[in-house]
């Protein structure tokens, strides 16, 4: 997917909202445990009940991976129910992923090829020759850990290198890199005053915000300083969303907490237009 | 596996030589292409031909995860013949992971009990609480990323903060981390004289090195500068064992480059005791 059918989508729908398809089957309906695919099948029922409502998903790769082979297999009958039914839709591995040239191309492969999404999460820490491999597939995008949204993002992130944050090291040298105009950015709305800063060195790049509701952060702070004239956010959500109740009604539930987001989504975009 | 399991294998095979089992499709010889699972039959000829050999193994996770459900299955089938027939060869998971809290949990869960792996290699860009959720398992061991081996090390990972490397601040930062005693640390031979330095931080944690040969680190000055009187390091070699030849001979060519490397060891072992 190009950035601009992902900013038609935004545009149509009125909402710049990610649902984080992070599925622990503790927290699912007991009612689904009994279903041959239990991830599978809730999966199905959140996107059925907000696809709508929402311009992205993004599963979190662990918790498939801590389910094993079945795990891996909910992940791809996710992803193909994806293409296949909501081919508009935005759709996010979210992976954390990153490792030496052509190990970092088996990952790229793995992500865009086999699975089919259309964008991947990659931390910066190896460096450009890590990214690079990602940023070379066309219309795939590449979103790169920045300032992440937990406690621990002030270990490393936020030290000073010349009076300069690491984390805003990462952007800058990044924007040298090849192919960089298919490059994203993680960042965590916890921190939505850093975003003028970064909004300096980014201008116009798209970020994936997490962190807005169960992390504290505030969706008016995120838009006022981050959103640009492409809107440029996704936000994301989501246990706020998924585990919104853990009853029969949970994809119902699910959509109306994704129906007030996407309200409040398109009162920001009315207000900055 | 404990710490000192490790150090007694090693002792006893005169070995700290690991084996990267980065299976690439494309490089394996074509005649395992007509099996069931040609990645696994690769896999199970080489450990059955080096385990007397080496006292690690390492699958690096991109390269089965880039073959979707059959990777990750070849990969389930190897950790588990591993850990049938070779119960004392400390095996790592090659996966770079690294997120948030829970979710690093859900990534330990994957490697440590679904798969049973003793280790997974972590990155640090996320700081304490996305590597402490590693930490937490007992008798598993978390290799943090500290200082790699490709030339992207350089974009960040030796950035000063106040005089200090960044890869010296994850150091000495990590060693205060719950559970830091399971911690062991990714450091590249191609930086060997770096390793004088590391071990005034971390004297006695055992050190992954990758970068010997194909890279072109050199094992003797990675021992002069990082050996412990528990030995303290993982020499890992990749395509230089596994790809030492692509016709049918290709186990035992992998066996000879193993033991080459298995004597230059032996040596060093008998020099510094």
């Amino acid at each position: 997917m190009t950035t601009n059918q992902l900013i038609s989508e935004i545009k149509k729908k009125q909402s710049f909202l990610c649902v984080g398809l992070d599925v622990d089957l503790i927290k699912i309906p007991k009612h689904l445990l009994e279903k041959e695919d239990p991830i599978f099948a809730f999966n199905k029922a959140i996107i059925d009940a907000t696809h709508h409502l929402c311009v992205a998903y993004k599963p979190n790769t662990a918790f498939y991976e801590a389910y094993g082979l079945k795990g891996w297999k909910a992940l791809e009958k996710t992803i193909n129910y994806l293409n296949e039914n909501h081919p508009n839709i935005f759709t996010i591995a979210d992976a954390k992923r990153g490792d030496i040239g052509n190990t970092s191309t088996m990952y790229a492969k793995a992500f865009f090829e086999d699975l089919g999404f259309d964008s991947v999460t990659v931390a910066p820490y190896m460096g450009k020759d890590s990214v690079e491999p990602f940023l070379a597939f066309e219309d795939k995008h590449t979103i790169l850990l920045a300032l992440t949204s937990n406690r621990g993002a002030f270990d490393f992130q936020t030290k000073l290198v010349d009076d300069i944050e690491v984390y805003k090291h990462v952007l800058e040298t990044s924007k040298a890199w090849k192919n960089s105009e298919n490059l994203m950015y993680v960042v965590g709305a916890t921190k939505a005053e850093y975003l003028a800063d970064i909004r300096n060195i980014i201008p116009d790049s798209f970020l994936l915000v997490p962190g807005v509701g169960a992390q504290g952060g505030n969706l008016q702070e995120v838009c006022r300083y981050g959103m640009t004239d492409s809107v440029g956010l996704l936000i994301n959500s989501s246990r706020g969303i998924i585990y919104a109740s853990n009853g029969e009604d949970f994809a119902t539930a699910a959509a109306e907490k994704a129906k007030d987001l996407q309200k409040q989504m398109q009162m920001e975009l009315e207000s900055y237009s």
